[in-house]
């Protein structure tokens, strides 16, 4: 479908649904960028959940969001159970803000929701020559090292750096082995997810993303995927106010109350300390980009740019949405 | 050796050497502590290494360390190639004291030298009832995702937060799937290092650590480890003024000029947005060791906890020295 009639479709799904025009745009920004950028487990997917969620007022349509004035560096957003996009973007525009002013910008988010992709955030300081770091956490999905059950979620770690180029250098690792997004995909597609990546709610390994689901997904590098996981747990939870230690809710599955899920977003000046931090980034790219490579490696890539790649070329042509993911809209009667 | 006389002994060393007693006395410090938490490749194995330094002048044995007022959250220290331990006791010091003021300490370091481990500065903030995250770059060790040559350093990320325990949580991951340090004494002790984890020069894998130290070692969950370990860098070292891109000097290898490691501290109150902070933490911890585990493990250990046990266990009992480390000491004059 074209994007930008899928622009205004799900726009309007979200005005009908309660939210102000100007949030209503927001979501549908984020979600048809998520499906630009290849990530379509964030994307149009997610829809219905969302307006389901609207629907049992578990998220708010019409949330009075407070900022907090801490200091000039400091803020802190109670999002009022507002949907995570709407909260997130006030809150990395936030530290943008307090970046400019005073060299850091620190704000916390809580009383949010689910929020779409990490480095959507990270990239609206990127263009703004800032360095950004965004927390989140999720909803169960990684065993720590040791326990049988699911607790911490797949809690990404997110960085940005502005490179002068219009391919943004931005890391977004999600702590799994394997994107829960990915696994739910695999499940509304009939697919089979990769070996290793997750085991069965009895602690086997398996590659049905259903038995993956109510498992538990393999956190990166066993004990420390796991440490940098609780990191991201308190970093995001404990000091925010959000829901923390496997309490976020599922959105998909747990329509008993809100997820109150917490972010935090550092703003940095790349500048503070060395007056050449162009001449220094771009020294460091050119560095490694010229590094002998393996076999059958072309290029060496920085984190985010094989995903600008793919947006790039999905620009040029019109979104696929899977036959499933179809109905769910036209259920919403986005089509009539 | 007994405790004591050792930490005597190695502060002994460094002021021969040209360091000022209370320098000696934050090296020695820091290098007994290496022992004490079972990290002997950050502890006596060294001491050789940072005396050749001093003796070819590429560490000051004397440094003038500014420290330049940024804000009241943010300092910049040139460390004036100083021995790590001292510049990054100086930075850590301070990005408390700032942190303690404003609610947040950031302090970048430059011309510095390698510090030792990460967790030993952390732990200060955290005793102090403060979060902190240190990072700081290392000489190549690592391949970047794609490439065939080493570049990125083992670049740690590092994390404290205070838990109100006498063990502390304490974060300190290496991004290689094994410690540079532990290759170094699998070389001194003559022993094979584990399968999978390090390349020979020519890219093949290797259980040599000489093989090892000359190739390549591998990242935790390959881009995505590739990708922390180029966030490190450009933290530590592109916006610090510190050396980056593979530049960092190998101090065991490489005499040809100092090393200008860069390290970054951020410090955090951790009751910026919430009022009860402790009880939240206590809690999270609670029900995160409180899950089913899995079969063989007893208890569901926490960041950091496991080293303080070992610290705890050693320091009822005296260091053992390995015959070539107390060679090394001898050759420096200690034991006459």
């Amino acid at each position: 479908m074209k994007k930008k009639q899928l622009k205004a479709t799900i726009k309007k799904i979200f005005v009908n649904h309660g939210l102000s025009a100007s949030h209503s745009a927001i979501c549908s920004e984020a979600i048809i960028n998520a499906e630009l950028v290849g990530a379509p487990s964030h994307g149009l997917a997610r829809v219905m959940m969302y307006c389901q969620r609207l629907k049992k007022k578990l998220i708010n349509p019409k949330p009075k969001i407070k900022i907090k004035y801490i200091s000039k560096s400091i803020s802190y957003v109670d999002a009022n159970n507002s949907i995570g996009f709407v909260a997130a973007n006030i809150g990395i525009k936030k530290a943008i803000d307090n970046a400019k002013k005073t060299g850091i910008g620190f704000v916390a988010v809580k009383n949010s929701g689910h929020y779409g992709l990490s480095g959507y955030y990270a990239e609206q300081a990127v263009k703004k020559n800032l360095i950004a770091m965004c927390f989140t956490n999720a909803p169960p999905a990684i065993a720590p090292y040791g326990a049988k059950k699911s607790l911490f979620g797949t809690n990404p770690i997110c960085f940005g750096a502005p490179i002068s180029s219009k391919e943004p250098f931005i890391l977004d690792t999600s702590i799994s082995l394997i994107n829960r997004g990915k696994i739910r995909v695999a499940e509304k597609l009939g697919k089979k997810i990769p070996r290793g990546v997750a085991m069965d709610k009895f602690g086997k390994l398996t590659r049905d993303p259903k038995k993956a689901l109510h498992g538990v997904q393999l956190p990166i590098a066993e004990f420390k995927g796991s440490g940098l996981a609780w990191m991201v747990d308190i970093l995001s939870g404990v000091i925010t106010g959000g829901n923390h230690g496997g309490k976020v809710k599922d959105p998909f599955d747990d329509f008993s109350g809100p997820q109150n899920i917490g972010h935090l977003f550092i703003v940095i000046k790349p500048n503070l300390f060395v007056g050449n931090y162009n001449q220094r980034i771009k020294e460091n790219i050119k560095r490694i980009k010229k590094l002998p490579k393996i076999n059958k490696i072309k290029e060496i890539l920085y984190p985010g740019q094989s995903k600008y790649r793919r947006y790039k070329n999905n620009l040029k042509k019109d979104i696929l949405i899977p036959k499933n993911v179809l109905e769910d809209l036209k259920k919403l009667n986005a089509f009539r």
